[in-house]
């Protein structure tokens, strides 16, 4: 493909050659948060919210967000994964709502755009369910927990 | 995880983990059967219906929704389909068109959901396209045929 | 397009040319029916389904379902739907768990395909939570309850 | 529907039913934040990430995520956009990149939650782009800043 | 967002605003050639081939990928679709078999990337129906035939 | 499934049945061309064009594009790419912008349909990104250069 580079000098940009790497098991762990009012956080443990069931609504739209992770992530690979799960919870003394995922597959390459999707997508549906009462909300401190598998071994965030 | 379930009880819900099956030769297959007037029917036979060859398009459609599960599906694994195939049986007897569809892999987790979608879709192509001729058409009788594969071995429906 | 026709006879089939159509407001609601046994249905009603919240689940996959309409079945238009609502009743005396789906929207072209989508992606998503316990559900009558709007006037199903 | 409900107490939960409401014209801003080590946001900076140019491949990504918000948040409408921007800054005393999106559209519904996913799927596309080299990163502060058009008019963030 | 630019000259790049813009009726023409055999041309006109009605498959192709044009094509504006049509012409004259599609909206800005994007997806799907007969194919000559509607007025191919 | 063929005797159709084939190594390359004027070459060459840089975009658009190719062409298997890549050469004696790509996977079947759904998905970015300063572009010659893996062994174009 050499001809193909002078106006394109990033034309070995893309995704990583996977091929030629071996399957192992993948599980990665993700975080975030959504920052909310007490009031906000109590209608929803209490579920007032009127549009439904904020945190069945958001585990489900989080499941089915980690499932698309390569339609939304130009350079992912797409994986078979063999689970996600999306939890949730309530930490009023810190301002909100906690949210882990964990991913899981057997693959060529790392789960965690997987399980960092399905904090996003989770964290973006609540904030979509409870907008109409608190328009202040935020969404931060989405992060990896953690990952095993794979060539480079285990990560732990350092926070 | 642990944390993560107070205002959650359902915490453990959400997709199976698949991670620790093994993968398996499978097999599923469903039908479902559209009811409609006599001459609806006919005008399917004799491709006489304005938006084009039934049939053809319904079978097109229910083998792409039949790809796609697993977005419509919150709890199914994403599946790397070996063959999906559709196929009608006019039954004016019974009123109306039978329509079968197979699906199969090599997985860890059944195509039963692949096969019935399939079904479902293809019957909501054939009720899209003739609508206008017959507004009081239904699908009914959707259900797995039979499935094969995985540790549950085969399955018969009863019927 | 006339020289486009000769070996496809059917060349003007396909979508319906909606282009001169006026837009109304077009409301249409379907329902559908999960047979199961009376101890599927009451794990449903008991939240006791390991897989989650069943009809929190199938809601949300019946709306999301109900917005792809378009993309599912090939000769639909792309609508911007004003509301999907999604709605289950316990029925042990039929046998199982009726469902009904609302669809609206301004639009040049009816919204029972959405409507009925919705009841259908609602009703494989309840057989796909409850498999495992229960292989013999079938899906039935799915079928349109009554439409208003557009030029064809009010329909209600003759059932 | 009232039938429908006995089960299913949030039977009246799910979209907000936009029918009635008229259209204005709708803008909205959001904001986000990755943080990441000096060393990575210079090889952003200088284009000497592997995979690709980060902020170029980011925009696509956020601006191709923005028009299909509604197949990823449950309860959102579909609304055809007419413009979706996404911009970042270099903030190294921030210790990071900010990321910006507008969306607008004309429309029932506001737009916020397009221009948050934009923000959303633009950060984790950086994310991914260099997780090789900084596993430590994290997506953070995601907020509306302001909108304008709708009934309830124009909202800007208190922060 | 002045300040989100210091590292990103391309910051005005995007989407193009259409808000301003107003909805005119919309037409635009397109067409596009599959090279072949003559045994492949005849094949498909026979309706011989395996893997079944090539040109019905094709156009469903055709109208369901215009339909998802914006999902594709980073900067198309999403357009609610009046009609779209694919039609087919073998010419054996000419080594192959001649696609057009048209497509039509009311809306702010132009379909040709639609109608073109319908003879794309149908001229791969020929190619895919027929490529175990037949591998040295190719596609050609996919251009705009005439466009009407908008500020600029008719556009109409100089060839 | 025999009963179900009377009216359809085409039952057959469909996708071909890959469950008994082995998993490859696979490789297919393929290419296409836009036609431009020398202006509008130029223009991309020197990062004028209002809408972005033309190629960073057209890129990201072929690799995702490549990745949806099972959603876009009915009788396609879906495949877990290993590797996509897009890269162009500008050809100002030949008129245009050529463009390549390959997709890599282990699977049951070939990728060639991945490598030409890249390259049209990306030609057609390119088209859309310049369409405003050069209506009479035309995609061409869009071919498989070569392909490795599976039973019938390697093909090289014979052009």
């Amino acid at each position: 493909m050499s001809d193909f580079s002078h106006i394109d000098k990033s034309g070995k940009a893309g995704m990583v050659d996977v091929g030629d790497k071996a399957e192992t098991d993948r599980v990665a762990v993700a975080r975030g948060f959504v920052h909310m009012s007490d009031e906000t956080l109590e209608a929803i443990e209490q579920r007032r919210i009127v549009k439904g069931e904020v945190l069945q609504v958001a585990r489900v739209a989080g499941i089915m967000g980690s499932k698309r992770t390569a339609e939304l992530i130009p350079m992912c690979h797409t994986l078979p994964l063999d689970n996600v799960k999306v939890a949730f919870r309530s930490m009023p003394e810190a301002g909100g709502l906690a949210i882990e995922a964990s991913a899981r597959c057997r693959g060529k390459t790392g789960v965690e755009m997987e399980a960092l999707t399905a904090v996003s997508v989770a964290a973006l549906t609540v904030y979509d369910m409870c907008k109409s009462m608190d328009k202040a909300m935020h969404i931060g401190d989405i992060h990896l927990v953690k990952k095993t598998g794979g060539k480079s071994g285990e990560f732990v965030h350092p926070s």
